[in-house]
């Protein structure tokens, strides 16, 4: 989870991005990102839990922001390489400025670009697993929050679920993982879309708490390849006021989410 | 639960089609159904849990069998009237018999035909609800049983899930409820389906105990009319190896399943 944000934010420089510095996984990445756009909460630290990733491979997150997801990954597996693609100029170097911080400069590659028109490299099929957090909500459902940083998060611009999907699949290799995590609410377009092109789906519902029913929920499948979905038992965030053990060990000690 | 089958099976007729006698919902529902082929177990009576039939509404049911889920609604509504749409001639005739043996003859209409050319009255679009509990199994992805009722019971024939779900949505009036249960590991399909027709979808899993997979899900939605989907907690059956209170509430005391 996130740590009390430095009360001394500060500028990135020319674009004059207020940042503030914030702690992830128990201490273990240092995160600085904007003040007033998207801010990583729990959300990117489940994601990247869930990514399948082991030493000497290659993972590939779409619209990585200032990093979150993406060093949460590495640290979890230091022998993993991440390249992530960010479309926000500000964002890609917070995010290669945060890689530095962590000492993971050699392991996560940021790239400045689009997935609706994206470099050659991120398209090229070859990666091993591919992740997002895309935004959440749809266009033309929501008033766009007017911070620019903020809508680009949240709201989904000329890039549409569809999309963000298709291009995870387009970058990997066949038998690869795609994993997205996503607003409960949406569940049924986001099947119907990750079974375009993937299989072997497993729905892995984000419980607030016993009882309640899902607001989040990270959807995994095996790109080209075919098999029955699996819906899993999920994760309780929160008990008594505090975060599960469970949670807890995924947040703060770096256990990997299993999906099934 | 189905109760032990009476020893005494015995023929229908002309047809030669052996029968059990079973009962449901706590002994409210006789159940004479076909030995060899398809036999309701948990699953119809939780599907008709779910449907929020009321007084004075009008439910259908397509693929009804001998009519379990069919009366176990209308032992939950004494003022509801439920129709039936069966493929299989010897089953129409025992959903017939087994409307008369449960004296709701008046409130349960079977109607013979397919529901890729159904009678006039069910494609009306003049019913509150429909519900099935469709072949649980693709066209194609097993072999079908060599007992042609239980080939049709449990293998997709010429009608498809995308054709099962059209046709409950065309019988159902503009916000009417459409309710489905299905294997969960078809939850990708269903739910791109159920979107096509329906909003406001919400996805109940079925936990046959706590920490395991679901291998049911009930998924309901409104006819015509938007908005987001809903991933409830669902219904765990067992625990301590028995049903929790919960399922024997539902499967014993015909209380509803509320959804969400």
């Amino acid at each position: 989870m996130v740590r009390p944000a430095d009360p001394e934010a500060e500028s990135t420089g020319s674009d004059d991005l207020a940042v503030t510095h914030d702690r992830l996984l128990g201490g273990r990445v240092a995160l600085a990102q904007p003040m007033h756009g998207y801010r990583a909460a729990l959300d990117p630290v489940l994601l990247a839990a869930a990514v399948p990733l082991r030493g000497g491979e290659r993972a590939l997150e779409l619209g990585c922001g200032a990093g979150a997801a993406a060093l949460c990954l590495l640290a979890r597996v230091p022998e993993g390489r991440v390249s992530g693609l960010e479309a926000q100029p500000a964002l890609v170097r917070l995010a290669r400025s945060n890689a530095a911080t962590n000492d993971v400069g050699d392991r996560f590659e940021v790239y400045a670009g689009d997935l609706l028109d994206p470099p050659s490299d991120v398209a090229s099929g070859a990666f091993d697993h591919a992740f997002a957090n895309p935004p959440y909500l749809a266009a033309g459902t929501a008033d766009a929050p007017s911070d620019p940083l903020r809508a680009a998060a949240n709201v989904e611009g000329a890039a549409r679920l569809p999309d963000w999907i298709s291009a995870l699949a387009r970058a990997t290799r066949r038998g690869g993982t795609v994993t997205v995590i996503h607003r409960a609410d949406r569940l049924p377009e986001l099947l119907s879309e990750m079974g375009r092109v993937a299989g072997a789906l497993v729905v892995c519902p984000l419980w607030p708490a016993a009882g309640k029913p899902a607001k989040r929920v990270l959807v995994q499948g095996r790109v080209g390849v075919g098999g029955p979905a699996t819906l899993a038992t999920g994760l309780t965030l929160h008990s008594d006021g505090g975060f599960t053990l469970e949670a807890r060990a995924i947040l703060e000690d770096v256990v990997p989410l299993k999906l099934r």
